[in-house]
């Protein structure tokens, strides 16, 4: 009997995408970050976000405050990815009877803190019980700033490829957690992820921007996104991949490679988008003199094939698929 | 260490919305049975429910397409208890890998059917693993008719308390499944509620109607939320509760008290109502010619006293909590 292991998330989506009936208020639906709607004279966006204990995240590892705060974060990040502005957020929330109070108020206060930060309110919600294992569902409600958002289609040959800050470092400091390394910077970042929603709505109103997507099951996966969404191939430059001292410092001295986090590690919540050439320099400059966060320029848009190849070699996408991918429990090394 | 189990679900809610913030945005926010959000032109509802392996349902007892539906209709009938108009539903699916792709794609037919037959269409969600068990969170998104919902509160002293339709059915066919009773009508009520969409728009638009909710928790439950949100009391008559045949011998053959059930019986997504005494007639009268559903007035609102009482004397309160009560694996009788 086939299972859920044999055709993966992706797979499952789209299956059910191919039964499941649309309306013309539907801007975009099932495959995107979020949902686009239309309601009455604005846009909503929609994203969901299942947290599940020993999934995604372990008491051991994470303080209450840490679980609520990677939650929101990684659904406000689905809004990021579109260039929206997040307003609301519910929230499902399953957990023992015996789970201790004093455990899911401060998994809330981190939480309203992400929702507070991004300037959004927690506005319901349910609670159940489970016989064992917290499960956090994290819905966030935004909007899109002029009616406008970017997808993962739309991406032109020739298009830059750009990914803001540093990949591979959540997924370092989770391998770091594993094995007992105390690299806070590496921690930190798997345990408190920024979504950029300032930043995803800057590059949602410039002129160029074509594509975008959050990078949170990896790299390499959800380039693939925009690829396929886009008909079209990403080719990457390996010598342009952004290692930052941490990072290359605790690969070395682990024996593992850096681009094996920067290419597949999920969760970083970084931003990946593709600009036309001829804009691609004005964009980055007033990016960077906005932010003050680095990009990078890591590959180009080509029609010559599809799908993401580095330097021109295909390569075996090994992002997160969770149906797929050993649960978080088990060493994936 | 205090528990979720020492305050139960209501104590929890109470406990997060004392220091979760607010904003101008938020009409009603945690507490009611949707979230009512400004949104440009329009009011936005949303409800999410958490459908727990186990906890709301047992694959032995439910086919896959009665999960879906079920766990649609739970969170519809929160629109319904508003007054309001279904749009759109997200979905978080959270499932071990091994489970039989057949038994995923027939759960989301259940659950489309329910959202198409309420003009709802599902526009995306979240998949991920489990190690056992599976959690659907249904989140469903609607509008409110003419800027106007019914909430909780809003009831006044001498108002009619009314249901629709007949409590009770559901949580007796769940008592049939549960001693192996074949009594297709009760186990129907059970798998299969029909949330009240049509009729709690109708009612929402009509004059003299003050305040109402869907009975998902059981008549006394959440007749109480009325009571307490409303600062009244309400007395119900108990010579006037509508037991249909059906249940009454389904009690009798089984030695249990059909009261129980219509009292304290949660998922049958009734709605309960209180109407002005004035208006009441004429509205019944209206809603059955419209409907050809049964009402019945079953109390009246009182500002004598807080809470629900039974021909005046104090009542036990023994609906659902999902903190406090037993799960569904367990007895509870």
């Amino acid at each position: 009997m086939q299972t859920l292991r044999d055709i993966g998330e992706f797979g499952l989506i789209d299956r059910l995408e191919r039964f499941l009936p649309t309306s013309p208020l539907v801007i975009e639906g099932i495959g995107d970050d979020c949902a686009v709607l239309r309601f009455g004279d604005k846009q909503l966006l929609v994203s969901t976000d299942l947290f599940v204990e020993n999934v995604h995240f372990r008491r051991e590892w994470a303080a209450p405050a840490d679980i609520g705060w990677k939650a929101a974060a990684s659904s406000l990040s689905d809004i990021a990815a579109m260039g929206g502005a997040p307003l609301f957020c519910l929230t499902s929330l399953a957990c023992p009877a015996d789970t201790p109070t004093a455990f899911v108020e401060e998994m809330y206060q981190g939480l309203s803190s992400a929702m507070s930060r991004f300037s959004a309110v927690i506005v319901g919600g349910d609670t159940t019980c489970t016989e064992s294992g917290i499960a956090l569902d994290v819905i966030v409600i935004g909007e899109t700033v002029g009616n406008r958002c970017l997808r993962r289609h739309g991406a032109e040959a020739g298009d830059h490829v750009v990914v803001t800050g540093h990949c591979g470092m959540s997924a370092a400091g989770l391998h770091a957690l594993r094995h007992g390394h105390d690299v806070p910077e590496l921690v930190l970042a798997h345990l408190r992820p920024t979504p950029r929603i300032s930043e995803g709505q800057w590059l949602c109103r410039r002129t160029g921007v074509h594509a975008m997507i959050d990078v949170s099951d990896g790299l390499v996966q959800d380039l693939g996104h925009i690829a396929s969404f886009s008909y079209l191939g990403i080719n990457l430059m390996s010598e342009t991949f952004p290692v930052p001292a941490v990072l290359s410092r605790y690969a070395w001295e682990n024996q593992c490679k850096p681009d094996a986090f920067v290419l597949h590690g999920g969760e970083d919540y970084e931003l990946a988008f593709t600009v036309a050439a001829a804009e691609a320099n004005a964009v980055l400059d007033a990016f960077h003199h906005e932010f003050r966060v680095e990009t990078t320029t890591i590959g180009v848009v080509t029609d010559k094939w599809l799908g993401v190849r580095i330097d021109g070699e295909p390569i075996e996408a090994a992002g997160y698929d969770h149906f797929k991918n050993a649960p978080y429990t088990q060493g994936d090394e």
